[in-house]
């Protein structure tokens, strides 16, 4: 039986090998400097950080130490999103409250060391985010350790960080809406049946077409975002096929990563739920 | 910096991902009940086991550990071979003599203790052998654990137990040979270039052409063995598409998992060289 770090670890993998997953690097598709093997390095790195979250380490501690890990390969950025959203519902498992209020639970009762770690995580790998609206450019996170200040001031918590861009980003979104997205996500996971790389596969369009996908926003703009969700939404109605939506948008660099994050946590809910690998 | 530990892992995961490696599952291609989800389960239940071979358990029981995990997922045998390889070249790097001498002083080193845990985890998930000579019938390792009176009162160790396979098992000569084969192959990972997942195809056919596998003499014959063989050979020549032949060993269930286990052993040392990932 494993227990909800080796659980999280796995989903991980699991996420990465859903093929097709339009735009992502999957078991079938590379970027040409982040590839699978990437992937692969990331989650054997982030198990450290994954057990301390499981064994009750502060939350931010918890999510840097995942971060450092994952970053010791030369892909770059590959899971901190998927990380930021599994490493609270680890925590969840292991305090057997993995429901959507002990979910809620969790992420409220972060504190403000909790959103220190959080910022020193930025000092480890290079994330692609948007510039803060400017009352909060203070609080830009690619100002990693040295915005620790500032949050100290200001008595922000790792929730009220995630408070603040919950209208930006959709794993922001997930922590202050009790992971609603990735609790049914992980329903849709276990209602289906087959190989979990092809249902992987269906959940994530499901997703992705029901809501523009903020790291495409940040990345390539609203229009890419709304295109994304239009062609989605096609491979759903059968007159697009998801294995050429796949090579098109990995080649125009359209990467639904927010999306994957999600993924990733859903399929973390369902492993803990008894999907069986 | 991954410990010994993570870089065994990462070498399992290495090793499955890596494509066209005809025959195997590998990151394009599932058996129906023997997929690539499965060798990740594998991988992440393998760990704590890896984790004891670093720390200093006996080999016997670090090597049971691992397949207990490993064979948790509904596969089957994903790393049996594999991991038999593999924690030996753990133990021997967290000891700082991963060398040919090294390895082959640690399982020379190996135990009667060490036989009967290698035993036992036959007890955990059925792995294909073939049958022992009549003499040796006693301590057929189908019968797992029920064999363990048989080891102690013949004094076997696991090292004693290796050698008496080594002529028809080729993890087995690995252990009796400085793991020659294992070491041999990291030099040509690290001496290549591109994608690993490459890289790891083009060793596994260099190493499948130029000895029989065991592991499909066990389960085809030696014909389908030498025919595997020989046809490893015209891909390197030029004169065999590796695709279209890893389509067609699939479909005829002829599968070179000895040639695999070797590559994982191989990854593991070069990762542990300084293979970049």
């Amino acid at each position: 039986m494993r227990n909800p770090a080796e659980n999280a670890q796995l989903a991980l993998l699991l996420e990465v090998t859903g093929t097709p997953k339009p735009g992502n690097v999957d078991r079938y598709r590379d970027y040409d400097d982040l590839r699978f093997e990437h992937f692969m390095a990331g989650s054997v790195g982030a198990f450290d950080g994954l057990c301390a979250a499981a064994d009750g380490a502060p939350i931010g501690d918890a999510f840097e130490r995942a971060v450092d890990g994952m970053a010791d390969q030369s892909g770059g950025n590959t899971q901190f999103g998927a990380l930021l959203c599994v490493v609270p519902l680890v925590r969840a498992a292991a305090t057997e409250r993995l429901t959507p209020e002990g979910v809620a639970k969790t992420v409220e009762q972060t504190t403000v060391e909790d959103a220190c770690g959080f910022y020193r995580a930025f000092d480890h790998v290079d994330v692609a985010v948007d510039d803060p609206p400017d009352d909060l450019a203070a609080l830009d996170v690619r100002r990693g350790r040295a915005a620790v200040e500032t949050l100290l001031q200001r008595e922000l918590t790792l929730y009220d960080v995630m408070d603040r861009s919950a209208d930006r980003d959709g794993v922001a979104a997930e922590w202050t809406s009790r992971f609603e997205r990735s609790f049914e996500a992980a329903g849709w996971l276990l209602d289906d049946d087959g190989p979990i790389y092809r249902r992987t596969s269906r959940v994530f369009l499901r997703l992705l077409a029901a809501e523009p996908d903020t790291f495409i926003i940040t990345r390539n703009g609203r229009k890419a975002a709304a295109e994304a969700t239009a062609r989605a939404r096609d491979v759903l109605a059968g007159t697009e096929d998801p294995e050429a939506l796949a090579e098109e948008f990995v080649a125009r660099d359209i990467n639904p990563g927010t999306t994957a994050d999600i993924i990733a946590a859903a399929l973390f809910i369902s492993l803990e739920r008894g999907l069986v690998v």
